[in-house]
């Protein structure tokens, strides 16, 4: 038995089966374009194996535990680290057992098809999870992961990928992908610059963060001109380690293009914790200004991802910390929040400014009719809780009539869990493919010019919006 | 002529059409479940006939009067009741024949499936309601309504009507539910606990009804603690009538945590009626946690349907009283309105709280997102406005990827009009097993689980969630 | 080859779209009601031809040339005038050049669709526009316009319009309207009353406009009775030149029902030019009642289309002026917003206001709700950026479950693109009988009831609302 459909996510109507079908085997095997994520660059640097089962499919995967939460499954017997390094569940096998036996939960959910998918194509298992064959599973995935073509850098050349992205702060030392560099292995592994702790003033560490800056580029970070300099040498540094991105994930879309002397004063403030809630946002909406005037100057893409309200449990952030299934998506305005950095550099279309959502109601309202206009705004893939074949089939259906397809970047997958990269990759284009053979088959694209659209949404946008 | 089409509601494509018969053939007899709705246990009390078809289909019927007032149509000519006692029309007949004459009106609405499910199935007529038909249909359904088939017991029965919740004012004396209980008869019908009477400082009479509720519980509610003990001891009233869920229906979903004697300082003001807006919402607020604290202790399921614009229209308010169509939705966030409460008591599994929304972009961005890691949150069926085909679809499509079926509850009808309860249900089931359908036909669900989550949907998640 | 599939925007599946093309045969040849749009006057009062390719196709349409310029493409290279009339591009020739070159952007747009309709059913082209065929392409157009046949008054019989509105500010002398008038000519050209430039304090010449409204009308409108009555002669000015209808393009959907005094105190502080944001809302809020009042005397049906932020560009506003494709919707909240007007004047039916949105989230939500419950109201067609396929399918599926299809007014065009006028309102035609058609195939709607529906739809509907 196969644990997936062959045809699954296409059109069921006969032709444009046919068609999704067509265009999806021009596409099924291009090369994975990975330009956003998560992964840990680690795993390439040192290759070691995967520890265990457990830490390879649930314990890392957000999506996951999260939905075993809510059911009442606790978080420690998941395995979920304490920051306190309390005690927590340690037995992958016991685990596995309790995330067998509640997978029913994930039915209909796009994780039952990326885990699906991984059991089958990396794993080459052919029968459902279940309680009684959990065990199985468990000593199946744990003698492979001991083989070395389960090794991480084996996986990357198994997968198919020509680049994949990951996200450091920006003051990271960028280690693992120096070692990757000096490796000699051909693998492309760029990093992305996350300067959230130096802009956030309300992030725990702001000033230390700002502080170490300064240490590492040899500028006076206590002053404003000293902190952008620092910004501007850090982004070199990471222009250095392969980044083409910087990634800005703020609560709101908010941007200001404040003068100097105000933005210098927002500065110290926040350098010295004295500030209003309000002047924390201005601040973090005027530095996303200056990030763009950089980018007009060294080139990096900017992405802006904005909208989730994070840790919406006290208890949770408290015991396990951030990024633990309890970040919400709120309500995102980007008309008026865009407008004074669109005013300051929006015209000139050497920037590309990325825009994700996790408001779908912004689709068509608002990021297509941004999108559809100014010359430096992409259009960002479907995000997080919409990435997924509905969340997908709603981004195309709402944005191509306003921005086309060309004011859009291609799929991110955007995961920390390695085995689901060919996976989401695998549904996005299944899913744009029964897009397009949908327009074919209802005479709103031209049948010949499909595959070429095709072959663009796959690999071609965003190798150019990317710089890949 | 049938008036309904054996297939309605199921997928075009054969195959999908194919599995979802199959699956709607395995859930169709199944007993119904109706945990939320506002039908009068005076029926079930008395057992007396309804009056005439009017009353029976029209005049109690918001959905469809609104819509004849939507085209010019006084709400006193078809019987609506003033306030004041003023005069209506009181002739059946012709109330009927003016909704014959417009019964076009409802072409496409979820009001005229239902009402044709009705009118078939209950009153076994294979004829459509026009104008010409009117007076044959009048004395037909007048005819049956005098025979004791067409009672409510007896039409509770035939439904196949397994339990019904009907909801009752916390200061009600539940008369009705004591006289059926006593009746000997077996039908089960059972009172939800809604509070907002005497929670709500804005609504008229709430001194009084706390007062009131003083009186019946012997607790001081002139005192914070009295009252509070007086929520106890009614909620421990309702149960011994049944009683499994309390209800609440404010205008937000906004919820509070405060300190007790800031709660206290509020209910004395709200005693007082001397308040702000805002101190009425804040007392709302922490109410709602008051309640699922007590929800903890005596185990009753808390319902939250929030998002109603009461009485737009002065007038119809002033001659005509409270829901008489014109409520209209408006937008309601929940994130940052429900963390108090769910910091409060959410991650205890013990507690069930079940969301509604009248405002479907939360589906996908707030409630699945929700409901997908806290696990005291369920989300409740698509509602009012939203209890149709097209609504109950969008509700699955941006409900299920994040939050799966396990974190939803089944259906409601949470009707006033009775024939329509079957009518309903059915709806649900069909459009239920079409997506399951459509789920597996697409590869995103195996064959030999879809039957499982069908019963489940349909019965056995109502059953769980509701304590039935 | 043909460039447009004959069963284009049809369901996929055979029945429905058996059904589909049946229903679209009943109504493909009715004539064209365009009770709201913005074509020019003039063209139809001196009948002169169209000057060039690229002046009909490209630099009028702001959705094709925001397209081209979201890809960097400067709006002076497209030949869109500059308000100090500085030099762009001005031979048509190298504008249709770039737009060919360019033509992919459009896929999958209903730009493409409407072009490739003008393309083939005006000017019998059968080949695809492509950097190859640019001159090609630009000749044969070009020859055409040159015949008489290619005339506005032709065109305009040809298209089968049997009424066109146009929308003029309250002060124009509607002198293209007279000498169509005077000319002989029976196509039926009526103009629309659009006030706001004498409405809205915050515009750009107000107290001017209202001035001149003085002048054209012999009332004293430095007075608030004397600005009133310059309002209402003014309409009866337009009446007499054909209007039926008023418009309105405020930001917000706010009305307000001040007393008389605090009116009049708001437009002395207009015409001063001394006002707050809010006092200016406010005004523009409470005209909408005052406007609201006059249509219950002389029977001006009146439009409601708010929701734009107008001029997103400062740098497009200063260089092009208004409507240059960088006006991006909004958010936008009703039920608050109109409850002044509502409950001042909507329970009246001989009082129509049609609602538009570019908020699609108030469909289901707010504007359904609302249609189906008050006499006055009515839902315009999708409208601007949701004038398409997807658009228009998603009006009717989250607006006729609770409004119906009676409180729905039909379609408008609202174009100012000649060409795309019957394009449009055969996709209009084509997706309302697909959405019928898959009723008729789920059982939702009587098949013998579909092609009335499908007829008022198209024409029925128009006609009746705007008395046309």
């Amino acid at each position: 038995m196969a644990l997936l459909d062959e045809d699954r996510l296409f059109p069921l109507e006969g032709r444009a089966r046919d068609l999704a079908r067509a265009l999806y085997n021009e596409v099924r095997d291009l090369p994975i374009l990975s330009p956003h994520g998560h992964t840990d660059p680690r795993w390439f640097a040192e290759d070691q194996p995967f520890p265990d089962p457990a830490q390879l499919f649930v314990t890392p995967d957000h999506y996951v535990f999260r939905m075993l939460c809510s059911q009442g499954i606790a978080l420690a017997d998941l395995g979920v680290p304490r920051v306190d390094g309390g005690p927590v569940e340690a037995d992958g096998r016991k685990i596995w057992r309790l995330f067998a036996e509640n997978y029913h939960l994930l039915r209909g959910t796009p994780s039952r098809l990326w885990l699906d998918h991984g059991f089958q194509h990396v794993f080459g298992i052919d029968r459902r999870l279940t309680a009684e064959t959990a065990d199985w599973y468990y000593d199946h995935i744990a003698d492979c992961l001991a083989r070395p073509e389960f090794r991480p850098r084996a996986l990357f050349d198994r997968f198919g990928i020509e680049a994949i992205a990951t996200t450091e702060p920006a003051t990271d030392d960028l280690r693992w992908h120096r070692m990757i560099r000096e490796s000699g292995w051909q693998g492309r592994v760029l990093t992305a610059y996350r300067p959230d702790g130096v802009i956030d003033p309300e992030m725990a560490g702001f000033a230390e963060n700002v502080a170490l800056m300064g240490e590492q580029t040899g500028f006076d970070t206590t002053t404003w001109a000293g902190y952008l300099d620092a910004h501007r040498a850090r982004r070199a540094f990471f222009i250095e380690h392969g980044a083409t991105s910087s990634d800005h994930g703020h609560a709101s879309a908010r941007t200001e293009d404040l003068p100097q002397e105000d933005a210098a004063a927002l500065f110290e403030k926040a350098l010295r914790g004295q500030f209003t809630t309000d002047e924390a946002d201005a601040f973090r909406g005027h530095m996303l200004t200056e990030m763009a005037r950089m980018s007009l100057e060294d080139g990096l893409v900017m992405q802006i991802h904005p909208g989730s309200r994070r840790n919406h449990s006290d208890q949770v952030l408290a015991t396990f910390g951030r990024d633990k299934g309890f970040d919400i998506p709120g309500r995102t305005d980007y008309v008026a929040a865009l407008r004074p950095l669109l005013n300051a550099v929006g015209m000139d279309p050497r920037l590309t400014v990325i825009l994700f959502t996790l408001d779908e109601t912004a689709y068509a309202r608002e990021l297509a009719p941004l999108a559809g206009v100014w010359p430096c705004l992409r259009l960002g893939p479907a995000w997080w809780f919409h990435d997924s074949a509905e969340g997908m089939r709603r981004f195309r259906e709402m944005t191509t009539e306003t921005a086309g397809f060309y004011n859009t970047v291609g799929f991110n997958d955007d995961t920390r869990a390695f085995c689901s990269i060919p996976a989401r990759h695998d549904v996005a284009r299944r899913v744009d493919c029964s897009y397009l053979a949908t327009l074919v088959a209802t005479g709103r694209l031209a049948e010949d010019e499909a595959p070429e659209v095709a072959r663009d949404l796959t690999y071609g946008l965003a190798k150019r919006a990317y710089k890949l």
